[in-house]
Order: C-alpha cells, then structure tokens, then sequence
C-alpha cells in the first residue's frame, strides 16, 4: 500500500472545463451564456473560481476534430494551450493542464507548447497524453483509417520519451545570462538528443531553457492494458473512469505496482478519477436538478451517444427497456474500453433501462455522477479517498461556473473541516500543489537508452 | 499605381518583438533583464507600449531549432501562438502577429491554433507564413535534408489554401445557440473542405466556429519569386527587406501587379519592410549608441554571423578589408536571398569594409538600420511612406523596452503632426487597424478547385 506515505495526506481536486458543463444540455440554463464555449472570459471565470477555493488545477480536454452530433451541444473548440496561456495571465497559482494528441502532432512542437507555457505560467504546466481514436481526426491528418492500439500506444510511448529528453536537452544552469562577460549561454551545458527511433527522428536540443518545473506534470487516462503500462512508464497524475470503488482501489493499486515496477517510487502517481457532481440543498432538490437537465437533451442525441459508448447502432436500444444482453467489447481495440465496460457495469448492476441509465450517468459518456447534498457529496469524496480508491478528483460539474460555484461554497468548507483539504497554496507549481517532485535533469537519457 | 486610393492614406506601425531588441548585445544593457527572452511579462509590457502608442500589431519571429552561435545572445525561445494568447490577455487592441512554419505543421492544427487565437483576442490574429530554411529545423522534424526551395513553396501554397478552407468551413450564422428551442448549431452550415492534395488531406471541418476577422490577417516575408507568387496569392501584408528606396518601391509596384493577376484588389497588400531604429538627441548621440552597442558584441560573432548572411565561411572576411569581390548567391536555393541581395548591395555602395558593414547593420542580418534624431527617422519614414516604398513599417527597435520608447516618444508624434499616423484606434481589430476588409465565407471554394 502506497497510500499512507504522505502525512498528512490531502485530496487533490481539478476542474475539468467542459465548456459550458458536463450535461449537454447545460448551455441552456437560464443564466448560462450559451456560447461561453469560444469565449476565454468564461474560462478564465472558472479557472478563478478554482483558485480562490486553492484546486490543483484546471483541466482542458481536447480533440482535433468535429463530434457528428453537433446539432444539440456545444464542442471542445479552442486549443487548449493557447486557451491555457490565456487563463495563465489571469491567475496566479492553479495548475493547467491541456491535453494533446502523440498521434496528430511532432514532438518537438509539443515538447516547445508545453514547456512555452511552464514558462509563461511560472510553472504550472501539465501535458495530458491522449492517443486519439476517433477516425474523424485520422481524416484531418492525412489518414483513412485510426492507427490501430497498439500502434498508437508504441508511438505515444517513444513519443513521450522524446519530449522528455528535449525537456531535459538543457541543464539547469545553462543559461548564464552574465552582462560583464558577455556569456548568454553555456553552449557545453545544452545537449542534443539525437534520437533515432521507429517513429520519429529528432535532434534537438529544444530552443528553450528547461522550464519552471523541469518537466511540465504529465497526465494520462488509459484505462486499457496499453494505457496502463503509457500511464506507469509516463504518467504522475491519472484522469481514471471507475464506477465503483471497488474497481477504482484495484486500479489504484495496479498502476502504482506497475509504476514501481518501472522503477519509480511509490508516490509517483495521484489516481484522480472524473466526478460529476450535481448539488442540491436537498437530495431531492439535486435529484430534480440532474432530471430537468438531462430532459432537456433530446432523448434521440443521449441515445445515439450511449449507443456510441456501447459500440451499437442506436436501433439495438430502446428507451424504456434494459440493454440487450449481447454487448460485446466494440472490436478493432479502438473503441474506448473504460467507457464501455463502467457504463454496461453500471447498468446491469441496477438493472436500469436505457433511459434509467442515461438519467443516471447526467447524459454523459460513463464517468460516475454524484448527485445530493453537500454533505453527501463530501461523504462520498472522502469515503473514496479513505479507502485509496482515489487521490482526489478531476471533477466535472453539471454546468459551469454555477455547479463549480456551488461545489466550491457547499462541499469544500466541509472537505476542509475534516482536514482533507487546503485553505492556502503552499506552493506555487502544479508539482507543488499535487506533491511531485520536480524531475532530474539527466541530459544524454535518451540517447544512451535509446 | 495602387497607393493613393484611400484618402487619407495612413502609415501601419508594428513592432517585432526580437526578444532584448534587434542588436544581438541589447540584453547587456544596464537597464535590461538578461532574462527577458523567456518572461511573459517583458514581451506584454513592449505589447502594451506599442498598444498606448496605437499600433498596429505586436509581430514574433519564430524558428523550431536552435541557431548555431548561442553563445552570446538570446535566441527565439517561447512557442508564438502561445505567448501572444497571454499578451492578447494583457491588451485590448493591439494586433497579435505569430509566425509558423508550413514545413514543419499540419495545417488543421495550425489553423485552429490561428483561429483560437483570433477567438481569444477578439479579431486580433495574424499567422505569419514561413517555409523554414535551415537544417536544424529539418533536422528536428525528421529529415536529413531541408527539402529543397520549390517543394518548400508548392508545400506552403496548398498548406494555406487549406488553412483558408478550414476557416471557411463554418458559415458566420452556423451558430445558432437558441435556448427555446435546443438547437446549438446549423449543420447544414458546417461544411467539411475534403481537400486531397499532393501533400496533405483533410476532411474537415474545423471544430471551431468562424473566428471574428474571419481569416486571421495573413502575413509573409518573402523576397524569392517563389516567396513572392506566395505572397500575391495569399499575403495582406508582408514584412519585406529592403536597403532601398528604389528597390523596395519596385518590390511593392511588382507584388500589387502581381496580387491583382491573382484576381484580387489593388488594395489588398500591405507592404512593411522592416526597419531598425537607433534614435538619439542628436545625430552623433544615436550613432554613438549604435557603436556602443555593437563594440558589445563579440566580433567574431558579427564576423560569423556576416559570413553566414553571406553564404562563405568566416576565413573568407576580414575585418578591416573591403568583402570579396566574387560573393555569389548561395546555391540550392536554400539561402536567404533577400538578405545576400541587401546585405551585398549595402557593401557595394558605400565600399564598406566588413566592420563598416557590420555596424552599419547594427550587427543584425540585412534589414536597414536608421540612427539619428526622432526628426531624421521621422524623416525617413514620411519619405518612404509618401514615395510608395513602404505602407508601413515592422520596427525592430535596438534595444526592448527602451528603444521602442524612444520612438514612441520621439518619432511617434512628430508622424502624427504631419497626419501620417493614428492618435486613436478606430476599430478592434487587427483587419480594422490595416484597413483590410474581413473576408467573405466561401465553404467549399477549395472543394471545388482542388
């Protein structure tokens, strides 16, 4: 158990910016600004939210692509680390994590955002590592068909090693920076990588100094077999999928064995799966909320999705019956597995029609729901962070910035009076905030490995 | 003759954010941070200068390498897109002009990267075109070699006829956003450009609505007659090199002509060369900076970095001694024409020894350098601007902060006395402060040709 090592140990919670929210529909209420999806202003609104309440970071999902159901809902639309720099001139602490894709992009570009904006931020960047299995972005870069998994993961994999040793391609100390001699730079203290690998060829070194945290935090969420040795090798904060706690200790423990078995240390990674939270000043009262949301979603756009989740057409599912018996896991390795297996989980567990289930997952794609009070929603933060199911949260309020504003008034304050989380930064990085170290500088890693 | 159509015609002013400034020492100033080429907050108070002062746009080089002779001098560090996001966050007005590379990008990414941009500014983005000549960069990108000149341009050609579909791909009222009655976006108004080229495809569309300018301005520099068949094409306004004013008003005649054979307007370029300037009380006060300045950069560095201007190798300049008579355009067509031509026609003039020439460069790379009071710059300028050499000017300042705030204190209101320059921004964006119209939506224009 590498749960305890820390004492005392506090929760970690980001925002995941969903644009308007979580639900679908969220872009509808009354006082929402239906198109605060391209507007920085509403980013920057959540994002200082999340700083005032002390939260590790802001999130920024991403795909490079266009949904097909575009007609109900607002996208993932701006990029997220011109968003993210954007976000940074306006806050001074929280973490900001973007998300990219090793399929769709060269390391070297990669490597240089990421590292723009530690710099730009003063540190408080964070890469999430995603692979991308949609053919609608295999379209827009050149391809018919999505890379298979395991040649996707085998890409990210060498990628992510690359970006690495470009972020270490300068030492520490080699900028020098002394206006009486004249030295800028101490050119024996800048390296190239000279990488030759199955996927990419790369030079180096970077044409930037080793940034603020030394390398940006990086994040992944696999929860395929693949996405578990990318998250063990790479990862130091995980955006998991459980529906049970159960599952989510399991995961927990696994990926911190793995990690290990890398040769990591057993603190090396925080498990922070997604949460939606709907609160209300009663149970009732939040129940309804998540029920007047989710109708006003067209019933035939959260079936299609569900059906997508499920890897079936929408004609193999009807609204007010249970799910066909006969689902098996969507084959090619492309569909997304740790959606598909804690949504059919969570249906056959209780037995809910289709309807039932997409009540209960707020519309959404499989993350767990927690819909109550305040206090329920505490009680269920921390009974998941007690029994190591999780180290915090990367929550998706039902609608933003209100159901952030609400989490941040009503469960905060009692998370904080059970001593599981901060009234102050300590520090002044997402490495700071989410207890990483910052990385070595091991200039020649690579090379000599590769 | 295209300059006297819009009366009265109005002198554009952008400032080219060179890190500490144009002269490679400006960083050993007593007043400058060694440490600006990496601080957001360096880059958005030289933003915010030009902005009171009423520019036109902020402008940053880019390169996705490092230069040879790091030595002495910062190097062209954080990622453009990225660091103009935080300046758009610290300004209101100003335009935000990034430069990336066609040979080194795919274009879906880099035209949702533009249009983000466009989106968080408010209608304040330019991409600056470039095809990357040096072997660093190829040399990070997976190549051995830089691929050779005319693939470079037929690659940059298509790149933006893409970027400009892609941006196209959302008609201005497919956004739709009404909450009576759920729908959020007009499909039948979101069209994908399914562009099958000799080097790229992509399907599309863009995840991203029509950004405000509805094309971020598109700026190039280049002096080639590929670089210019480039520029009539696509370019509303080009950061052009000339030492001349005979020359540069041939180059603005031959580039209108040609942009109005590509069938567009004769108003449709705008022709800014670029222009370093060293202002003092007096003539003898500004040359005496300039010298300072240059005496502080290590000689061999200049001499280096001459003979690379030059295509030779440094054992073929001697300081004290007049340039070789044989200096021929450097093969392969991979060499900087344009600053050879200048460079070389500089020397010839005046019979220039190398260190003549180098300080007469202000130890920079071709562009022409002005020194003397705010009245004679001022001088220059209205000549310049009333014989049709120059619509404006990219000013690269010596030295960052303080050289742009002598030209704004110095040189700026003398411009305006004569009517030549702005006292207030009539509009907000960057297509309204060049006087370039906002383009109409063509979905499905390349689609067609292609």
């Amino acid at each position: 158990m590498t749960m305890n090592q820390r004492l005392p140990r506090l929760l970690h919670l980001n925002v995941n910016i969903l644009h308007s929210g979580f639900v679908p529909s969220a872009w509808r209420l009354a006082d929402a600004d239906p198109l605060a999806f391209i507007d920085a202003a509403h980013y920057v609104r959540v994002a200082q939210i999340a700083e005032a309440a002390k939260f590790d970071a802001v999130f920024l999902a991403d795909n490079a692509s266009i949904a097909d159901q575009i007609d109900f809902r607002p996208i993932t639309a701006l990029e997220p680390t011109v968003l993210l720099a954007s976000i940074a001139a306006a806050t001074t602490h929280i973490g900001l994590i973007g998300t990219a894709s090793t399929s769709y992009n060269e390391p070297y570009n990669l490597a240089r955002r990421f590292a723009s904006l530690d710099h730009v931020s003063r540190g408080r960047a964070g890469w999430n590592i995603v692979t991308t299995a949609d053919i609608g972005s295999a379209r827009n870069f050149g391809r018919d068909a999505v890379p298979d998994h395991a040649q996707r993961y085998t890409r990210a994999s060498e990628f992510a090693d690359i970006v690495k040793a470009l972020w270490d391609s300068w030492e520490d100390d080699a900028l020098v920076a002394d206006k009486a001699s004249g030295r800028f730079i101490d050119v024996g203290k800048v390296h190239p990588i000279a990488h030759r690998g199955a996927h990419f060829s790369v030079q180096g070194p970077l044409n930037l100094p080793r940034s603020p945290q030394g390398h940006p935090v990086l994040v992944q969420a696999g929860g395929s077999p693949d996405g578990r040795e990318l998250a063990a090798r790479h990862a130091e904060a995980v955006f998991s999928a459980s529906q049970s706690l159960e599952e989510s200790a399991a995961y927990a423990r696994e990926l911190k064995a793995r990690a290990q078995a890398c040769g990591r240390g057993p603190d090396a990674i925080r498990v922070l799966p997604g949460l939606t939270t709907i609160v209300g000043a009663t149970e009732a009262e939040a129940l309804r909320r998540r029920d007047e949301l989710v109708d006003m979603i067209p019933w035939t756009y959260s079936l299609n999705r569900l059906a997508g989740t499920l890897g079936v057409t929408a004609d193999r599912l009807r609204l007010d019956e249970r799910l066909p018996g006969d689902l098996p896991l969507p084959a090619n390795g492309n569909g997304n597995h740790t959606f598909f297996n804690a949504t059919l989980a969570q249906a056959r567990r209780h037995g809910y029609t289709a309807r039932e289930l997409i009540r209960a997952l707020a519309g959404g794609g499989g993350h767990r729901v927690v819909v109550g009070t305040p206090e329920q929603i505490a009680d269920d933060i921390t009974h998941w962070f007690n029994a190591g199911a999780a180290d915090g949260f990367n929550l998706m309020p039902d609608a933003l910035p209100g159901g952030l504003q609400d989490f941040v008034d009503g469960v905060v304050p009692i998370l904080r009076r059970r001593g599981l989380f901060r009234s102050e930064y300590e520090g002044s990085t997402l490495r700071d905030h989410l207890g990483l170290t910052r990385p070595a500088n091991t200039p020649g890693a690579l090379r000599e490995t590769a």
